[in-house]
């Protein structure tokens, strides 16, 4: 018997999967091996992807949102040919090699067990955790709609591109797909394609122990487009019709059912929760090839299949980018200064003159002002200045200060997708990905809401963290500053849970002038997500030491250097601090006038603001020891949050002051003073 | 113009709202002005609700997810005249007293910002975070469904109850209401009724912004009974007939969908997102009182509206309780020991002999067991003892051993309410919000994720801590580990997170044994949720000194106080040790290896154990001391985590082996290899 080479292509798609997984000893084949038609069909037919350009702007994005079938996107990614770019440019090397399925999962290789973000190409996202592949793919789409409505002239549109993301029963039962569905059906995003493979089993076995629900009546509800491919899902025409009837629509997201076997082909494992997370074994897979009529070697790519994709993606993707690059480059004689903003994204880079617009230094005041409010306006200073500056709250951006509210930002929306003010409602995980999304092709996104439902997104900031995504978290209300809101709104424990985060800068300006610098570097920097934590209340700006050169460096980099001292004290009789008073936020003015009261009293203590610990570790070790010198073991650390992270600076005879358990509702003054935050407390303490 | 007396009443709710915020100058008037004929009906009419013994266990459950919306239940339990109820005794006082009302949101006021369980009677739970009051009233409905099957005799109903819950925009676009209405609608709670208050307006303005979705095609598609009323909110005969389409169902959850004008009355800004989140002011307050013809002093209860509620919930409340006592006293009679086990639940107590069936001490042994290995078996152990411990995993009860599998267990679901593993689909957030909503009506709960994935939950998590429930949360795959499914799927800052969390009680055991009492503690506590963090591989049980007594003290008593000296060693010179060396979980073992190696280079390490950091900080500065000597400096801590919170116990001059970034994927021998996580490398370190 002779197969269709298409359903050779696919087999091999599925042996690989099968022959990877079982090198690994370890892995998820059931959904590989019954979506190996979509992924085929979606790479070597539909999707617009150049595989020798895989960072091309205009490519069609393609995101595997149940990460677990890893194997599906590895194969078609070799049978495709993608090449392996690395900070940019081409390694010369392919994505995945032969040995880099061969090694799947193990350490170092080009195949671990999720597919993971910047290292391998053609991997679009890191996904694994359910759910937030889908919720990322609408960060895709967006900024597909929103390149277009920016950038594309003439009516010739070089940027716009499909999104398509695969996604089985687990990505649906979770809440966060349900929240970017709803918005991408507000939002009538007609570039996006879900494909739902339901295969009815979950890892407890079937779907019906706990999901009943109508998926497609669901999405429609939604204002979703909704095709069912009633036919099996091995039949490439059924696949094909659906996916022009996704193409043919153009103003609503659309969601393709499939339903599928999980593990497809395999006689004694197919159909069941078996297959989904753990090797087959050498004797099914020979039973499995069997079914598939394969008869080849393990690993083998038949000669025909390897055309197949050579005819298909590689021929018609360099078609596509040939075409491109020469539309691009008249494009760019045309609109240099489009294409400058277009190389610069890219690069991420700034654009040339980005800080001009931000704020001078504050001048001292008793009154001084909300942190929220300094960083909303230096967030509109910073993101004049970077116009791929895009995003917004989770439906409290008056309360987050969060809205761009200059000339021409407009609300993104179906009316105007170029507009740069996003309306996210109240859906702080979807948002969060979404940003993820789009930080992915290049925007500089940031979301906001009230610091204590950052735990709402944690899941979400994670993968920021781990894609080293420099997408700008907003976090207002950051302690019982909040008040009468009470202890639901009152974080005490989210300061340390953010800290204790890989890769993410955190930081919690005192006043303004941190503020500015913090915002500073957040923009300067591209390989970090940045929290900024910012009051409800008033903060005093603080007066500050003006260098010799009439410079404000004590603050500029102090801020970035995550700790400094903000203003010293010398005891005359030894020349030395005899105490350290340390603080961030709302505390660092309290620990100033903490440093008065104990100068009064013959005390002299240093005060050092702590905007970021992250900042603080990464300096070196005698730049710590000059800001917090080892013989000074007299130390109090003020925070309105918990004290786990302090001790590493407190040491072991230094004290805290700050909250022990969650707060309470009241005025927030009275709570500081209840709580014992206050400079008298704080002196105290250090004469104790 | 003479009111009839209930719009009188829904008045009176209306202005007590608008005083007490206007008081407080703090709060938000919208929805309880909007929604006062919702919560008068329901109060006054629908529930069955006894004010005068509101922890009665048939009594309604009333759930207003909007939590902001505080003031509505403030003044309605006010007028209900609900009693104040301290340690499950009454107190002889009201609830919420007018002078609650006037003291609304300033500090220890019985009408906090928020509603606070166990704060003020008649607060069935804490609410505020949107969404999870939604949530938690599913666990209400499962508890009632699930009392109703266990515990009904002779075709007679004693134990199930009604639930209801308000919720608003806000709550309908959280992905958690998603899930917990997919779940409510697949398990046939037709005992839950959501009321939706569709306002259309949310903090940044119009739901038009954000939020267009067809929400009763959605409920629809979720299994749901849907009921619109399509009149104006204040006709209560319209509010009536949806209450008794609810009543009448009998296979589905109901929604009822109420279109509202928020700000209902204020003649200036009704309808708009100003009166959601600040008070009316006196001017605007004067209008919408003249709007209600309202011709009372600030904070009146007109005398026909007090009367109306003793004649309507107090006098109907009282003959439901007299009635259900009367019958619950014929019950225990019949059914004493069914009657037992309804008071130790009210109670809080165990059984008598409830830990008869735990598990002996495990034998020492090389192999060992994984932690999730030996959680399983004593899981089942604790809850073959505990008839009313329930609950499972997000689909992933296989891996995190969560299934109960002695006889009789069983699933719950429609089939059978008094079934004792829940199968919660793919929605840990929900599901954990479901757990808190069950362990308020006295069932142990639990639930099970891998530990990455307590970040999709955290929110609830916290509400279990703010609540001081016991839920148990088992999180297993606790570290690198988890081995090939690589970073996305290896907690490295999750430890960290947790422990930052008041009133969390983490566990990460280090052998099947420890294993045993931290299950012994979770069950012992009435106070504090759990988690317990275990291992997908294997780890040795160890061999332990055994008390003079013969017994295992060290380890029993060890576990309970949160670190313990596992194996100590003396330096025959000096009788102290030289160094000690301590860790969770799965690195205790790599530290009695690397005890033995310095042994044979001369140096005595001392092994601490901290299965719990918190519960050690609980104990006494000398219990402290006499596990971690101050004099001892030489300090190494080793856990396959991130050093952020140890310093407390490594002190200036210790160190730490352990993790610096997110793992990788790779077989997990090979990963602790490579991160250095071993026991050579620790005693290197140790050595330096």
């Amino acid at each position: 018997m002779t197969l269709p080479v298409e359903t050779l292509a696919i087999n091999t798609i599925r042996t690989l999967v099968m022959d990877s997984i079982q090198a690994a000893k370890s892995g998820h084949p059931g959904t590989p091996m019954s979506m190996a038609p979509v992924a085929y069909l979606l790479y070597n037919e539909i999707m617009n992807y150049d595989p020798a350009h895989p960072l091309w702007s205009q490519r069609d994005r393609f995101v595997l949102s149940s990460g677990h079938g890893s194997t599906l996107l590895y194969s078609v990614l070799h049978l495709a040919g993608v090449e392996q770019y690395e900070d940019g440019k081409p390694t010369g090397e392919k994505a995945v090699r032969i040995e880099d399925l061969k090694s799947f999962r193990q350490l170092n290789s080009r195949c671990p067990g999720h597919p993971e973000y910047g290292h391998t190409s053609g991997v679009e996202v890191t996904t694994g955790p359910l759910g937030q592949g889908l919720a990322m793919s609408v960060g895709h789409a967006i900024a597909s709609k929103w390149f277009s409505a920016k950038y594309a002239c003439d009516g010739k549109d070089l940027f716009g591109f499909n999104v398509y993301s695969l996604c089985g029963d687990g990505c649906m039962m979770e809440g966060i797909s349900s929240e970017a569905a709803s918005l991408a059906g507000h939002l009538k995003l007609s570039n996006l394609c879900w494909i739902y493979d339901s295969n009815k089993i979950t890892i407890e076995g079937s779907t019906d122990l706990a999901f009943s629900e109508d998926v497609p009546a669901r999405f429609k509800a939604y204002g979703w487009n909704v095709v069912q491919v009633e036919e099996d899902v091995n039949d490439l025409d059924a696949l094909r019709r659906a996916f022009a009837a996704f193409k043919a629509e153009t103003e609503r997201p659309t969601l393709i059912m499939v339903k599928s076997v999980i593990g497809y082909g395999s006689p004694n494992l197919a159909g069941t929760a078996k297959v989904h997370g753990a090797p087959l074994g050498e004797e099914e897979i020979v039973l499995t090839k069997q079914f598939y009529g394969w008869n080849y070697e393990k690993f083998a790519v038949p000669e025909e299949v390897s055309k197949l994709f050579a005819d298909g993606i590689q021929a018609n993707g360099a078609k596509a980018y040939a075409q491109w690059e020469k539309d691009y480059a008249d494009y760019c004689a045309k609109y240099p200064e489009k294409a400058e903003e277009l190389r610069q994204i890219a690069a991420g880079e700034l654009p040339e003159g980005w800080d001009a617009g931000i704020q001078q230094m504050w001048e001292p005041s008793e009154k001084g002002d909300a942190s929220r409010n300094s960083s909303g306006k230096v967030l509109n200073q910073v993101a004049a200045g970077i116009p791929w500056m895009i995003g917004g709250s989770a439906d409290l951006a008056p309360s987050n200060k969060s809205n761009l509210t200059f000339e021409g930002a407009g609300d993104f929306g179906p009316g105007n997708y170029a507009g740069r003010n996003f309306h996210f409602g109240i859906r702080e995980f979807a948002m969060a990905a979404i940003c993820n999304g789009m930080a992915t092709c290049g925007i500089r996104s940031y979301c906001a809401t009230f610091f204590v439902f950052c735990d709402y997104l944690r899941g979400a900031l994670r993968l920021s963290c781990l894609m080293r995504l420099p997408v700008l978290y907003i976090f207002s209300h950051d302690s019982i500053g909040v008040g009468e809101d009470g202890p639901t709104h009152q974080p005490v424990e989210q300061l340390a849970a953010l800290r204790s985060m890989p890769n993410l800068v955190v930081f919690r300006p005192c006043d303004a002038n941190e503020v500015r610098f913090a915002y500073r570097w957040y923009a300067e920097n591209q390989k970090s997500p940045v929290c900024m934590i910012v009051t409800r209340q008033n903060l005093p700006t603080l007066a500050r030491a003006v260098e010799p050169t009439g410079d404000v460096c004590a603050c500029s980099c102090g801020v970035s250097k995550g700790a400094y001292v903000i203003r010293d004290a010398k005891n005359p009789a030894t020349g030395t601090c005899d105490a350290i008073l340390m603080g961030s936020g709302s505390e660092v003015h309290v620990c100033l006038d903490a440093q008065k009261i104990l100068a009064s009293k013959g005390v002299y203590a240093r005060v050092v603001s702590v905007p970021s610990m992250e900042l603080f570790e990464r300096q070196s070790a005698e730049y710590r020891e000059s800001v917090l010198p080892k013989a000074v073991t007299r130390r109090v650390a003020v925070e309105a949050a918990l004290q786990f992270g302090w001790d590493r600076y407190i040491g072991p005879e230094g004290k805290f002051v700050g909250m022990t358990d969650f707060g309470a509702s009241a005025p927030y003054k009275q709570l500081f003073e209840y709580y014992g935050i206050t400079a008298e407390n704080v002196a105290k303490v250090a004469m104790e």
